[in-house]
């Protein structure tokens, strides 16, 4: 099969994109960050005389649309819009491994793949910036904004941070390593439109002299993992000022977790994401011990959950 | 002579503290940088049997405080206070170099001599974080905020980035190279209290959206650096979206200036501090082509203005 611009292109292909954890503290809507597990597994097929089609399996897939507001979908579909082949049908399998509002980049994983899976059959013809572009598109669909921390880690590994909205650019920032990523998620009733009411609960206005406060958070953040300082990095982690206190009021025992994390040794902790799962930073060897305390923190509440031990991986989205 | 814990003292010292530049665009309150030039230079000796003293020559002297609330005098006395040694008396000779009331870091280049030198003559009691204290106590008699972005790069040297400030903590990113650093100083009529002024006409709050803004801004900046991409760190700087809109009113031409400076090539142009002057990176070799460029825009608004081109001084604080 040939493109509109006579490249010639894969028939089918099968790629993976990874969970992720955005803000990681102050960096709200600006930072992000790859883990090295679970993933979405996506396989997509050109159907040139069909119509677009998605089928979804795996955990959480009861909830996920199966319909054309798809993100994974949306994703691929602006990848064509944008390379001129709109007429082009796509047959999609998705396979969820990141669990869906649990606030690790389930959507994210999805338009990553949907996005990356597409420009692979096309032959790459999008740079990556506007690959993220059509990737976030997914993340409009799914939740409401075009927000990339979620997206620009599941495309492209690492840690990343969005140092543009307007036109959209990226940094990759050093992986971080000679530590673990905690992730704990309670087990909570869950708002179909979580994503949305987590943004709906922050303030509309900040005093400025928050701002300043969240930006020397944010400064720590940036500066440990450029300098490869861990305690920079999660004294800046656990210092977001405007949207932590703002969201952490969704998660019952909240405050008693993150402090079961600090005083376990993690050098930082805050809610992944859109919550309600929380991550610490732990020390290496160390996550296992934290999780359990983060855990049972949460169980003194009356709240069951669970908890994961990974490394930042400096993978993206992947063929597989 | 010797202090309260024994240690065996200089009598005098001579000390230089550099010229800086505040905030680099979005880092309001959090960065700054040291200049090659110009200097204030400070003698100090003590003076046991008399009181406080200071006399204060040099550029722009006549509205610089030569009481007990001069800012070299005050993080000097700050010093002696944190370090046991309150009963001993300072004489101090202020040598100003850096003109007050232009947005070069003058209260800031004051206060970090007076307690660097009084450190240096004590045998260096202080860490120096408990020594930036100290120095910032200046900037507050002086301003009457104890805002550390002048302080900490006329003390450290380098591009300093706050990264908390209770307790106050710092990290110095690399040094700016590659670039010329051009300040543009109008001649404008100067408030006596312009600093406090300039704070004064900030917004109270801030939206939401403005800050993600700022803080991509910001990310750019400290990216830019610690990358050593000039063209990231100039996007950043230029792309105050708060404090720069808010300060600019009080500069006429202001937005003529900057343009000047942007459309002529220079990666970035901003508020130097709390302005009047404006500053911006620019290619090696073209500061004075870029500097000629934004005097003349100041002209055709009927402002005249002087320029000088830097270098980012890696050294802050030091005896002469």
């Amino acid at each position: 099969m040939v493109t509109k611009d006579g490249k010639e292109m894969r028939d089918m292909i099968k790629v993976s994109a990874p969970a992720t954890i955005a803000n990681l503290g102050p960096g709200y809507d600006l930072m992000g960050m790859a883990l090295d597990r679970p993933f979405d597994i996506l396989e997509v097929e050109f159907n040139q005389d069909g119509e677009d089609a998605i089928s979804v399996t795996g955990v959480g897939s009861e909830t996920i649309s199966n319909a054309l507001n798809n993100a994974s979908l949306v994703a691929g579909r602006a990848v064509l819009k944008k390379t001129g082949n709109e007429k082009v049908k796509l047959s999609m399998r998705l396979n969820k491994g990141v669990p869906p509002r649990m606030g690790m980049g389930s959507s994210g994983a999805s338009s990553a793949a949907g996005a990356f899976a597409v420009n692979e059959l096309l032959g790459r013809p999008l740079e990556p910036e506007a690959l993220l572009i059509c990737a976030m598109e997914g993340e409009r669909a799914s939740c409401g904004a075009a927000h990339a921390d979620n997206v620009a880690p599941a495309l492209f590994g690492g840690v990343i941070v969005i140092t543009d909205y307007s036109p959209i650019r990226v940094c990759r920032l050093n992986v971080i390593e000679g530590a673990e990523i905690v992730v704990v998620s309670p087990e909570l009733e869950l708002a179909q439109e979580k994503t949305k009411l987590a943004r709906e609960v922050l303030p509309k206005e900040v005093p400025l002299s928050k701002l300043i406060a969240q930006m020397s958070a944010f400064a720590s953040l940036i500066a440990g993992i450029t300098n490869k300082d861990l305690k920079l990095l999660g004294s800046g982690v656990s210092r977001d000022v405007i949207i932590e206190p703002a969201r952490s009021v969704l998660i019952p025992g909240f405050k008693d977790v993150k402090e079961a994390a600090l005083s376990n040794g993690a050098y930082g902790c805050s809610i992944s994401g859109a919550g309600p799962s929380l991550f610490a930073i732990a020390p290496e060897g160390e996550g296992i011990r934290i999780g359990k305390a983060m855990k049972d923190a949460f169980g003194s509440h009356g709240v069951e959950a669970a908890f994961s031990t990974h490394k930042c991986n400096k993978e993206g989205a992947r063929v597989v």
